[in-house]
């Protein structure tokens, strides 16, 4: 019997893509955590029903989530990544020569060992020598940690709001990350789409936290099909640096970091939104 | 009974979006021609089972193909559509106060007729007072079409190339657009998303013929979630203008050209390629 991969982005749209093989199913404490293979999007990790990483463009997140940042930030050492479990994040920050300490927090241990298991692309990133994982929750680490002030970037890679993840979408969590970051820190983190409703109202609801404890806070985008159809949103928080005005583009040609989906032009044209977008986020700033 | 409209971009993955209401359904000498009322996408045209219009975002699709030439080219006078049978492209060609003639040639009057019943918001363009419409073959058209070189602009709005409109698709047009073309004449037409492989097939036979018969051949891009995930491809070619070099952002800004996706940051950052892209499309240049 065939068996589909439903993807359900509203009540009325969903995605169905046909699976090869299911290869892991398991409840943790936290979720249920599931990788299926499937013929367009090869592996996916799937969490609590919603996907998380598929083989096919986990490049796509991964590196925007990274390079956009570290690229950003003229001289960043430290970097703390929150979630994450799947190592694709750290396997990105990697390839910065000049970081010094790379700390993750992953609540779940069982995401991380199905990572290891099943996705050896993005597991990768665990055999970085410069990293420390923590398990523990992301939202009291960073309340807790001492010294503040010790980061460079944090990098938010929390599942949905739904669930254990809840915590990590508070604004007293983004002050906490705020406080940990150096005093010319820089955060990024995932935004939904604004193709439909209920996605676009966390958009509007972390970018509007978010402007009320960073002075500098800028959406920019991406495509990634396994997450959703349409435009993909990321944030960008920051003290002092801006993603525009303080990038250099021959530090990225320089450099050299191998990319699939990065590079210096689409740095640029990340932040470039469509009217109808700016329009939204301006009309909620109002 | 529910309803579904069902999009399927391989034979292993189908978008599912409920039908609220079936409006229209009819076969044409050249085609199927279909509208649907969904809840997620408002009204679609489908055309042989493939959509090609969606009230959600048309927008993005029509604003595209045609400010992003009209704003490349120092001073459009004069442009032919081909297909563009819903009005969408005419539309946005009519914001422009510079243009004097637009020629639109539609072979199926059909798509006409439904158009101006059931998509008001497209069909708009019909009530422009410098439209000629040819209900003519395309393809015959710009091949016997006198004087030659006489277009500032040609946009294809071809539907996908099965049946009817696979001669939109052959080299032979393509040289004859160039030749319909003035000396300093611009073209553009989609050229489906690179995220399956059938379509990604079809953007490098489309990119490649061009490139044998225009001097200028860019890909740009965006995101339109009704015709598939992933990025969705154009490519614009040129006889002497350049999308980037040539291109000023304060004459899109001093005209002020209501546009719900297009804008002079949203021009440049089209033009931007993921790494994955460029070198897919360089690949099949050597």
């Amino acid at each position: 019997m065939e068996k589909w991969f439903n993807n359900n982005y509203s009540p009325a749209t969903v995605l169905s893509t046909k699976i090869k093989k299911s290869l892991f199913k398991q409840k943790s404490s936290y979720q249920t955590i599931e990788v299926v293979d499937t013929y367009d999007f090869g592996r996916m990790l799937v969490l609590d029903g919603i996907v998380n990483v598929a083989d096919k463009d986990e490049f796509v997140y991964h590196e925007m989530m990274t390079h956009v940042p570290l690229f950003t930030h003229p001289n960043p050492k430290t970097v703390l990544v929150i979630g994450g479990g799947d190592g694709g994040i750290v396997r990105e920050i990697g390839k910065h020569a000049q970081i010094r300490q790379i700390d993750l927090v992953e609540i779940d241990t069982a995401v991380i060992r199905a990572a290891k298991q099943f996705l050896p692309k993005s597991a990768l990133g665990f055999r970085e020598p410069r990293l420390t994982v923590y398990n523990l929750d992301g939202a009291e680490f960073v309340k807790t940690r001492r010294p503040a002030g010790i980061y460079d970037l944090i990098i938010i890679d929390a599942p949905d709001p739904i669930g254990a993840a809840t915590s990590l979408y508070s604004k007293t969590f983004y002050k906490h990350c705020f406080n940990a970051l150096k005093e010319d820190g820089i955060l990024t983190t995932h935004a939904e789409t604004p193709s439909f409703k209920k996605e676009l109202k966390i958009l509007h609801s972390t970018y509007s936290k978010f402007k009320t404890i960073f002075p500098i806070v800028e959406l920019f985008t991406a495509s990634i099909p396994s997450y959703s159809i349409g435009i993909w949103c990321f944030i960008l928080c920051s003290k002092v640096h801006h993603p525009l005005d303080s990038f250099k583009e021959n530090r990225v040609n320089r450099k050299k970091i191998n990319c699939q989906y990065y590079n210096a032009a689409i740095h640029r044209a990340a932040f470039a939104l469509p009217t109808f977008l700016k329009n939204e986020i301006q009309s909620q700033q109002k």
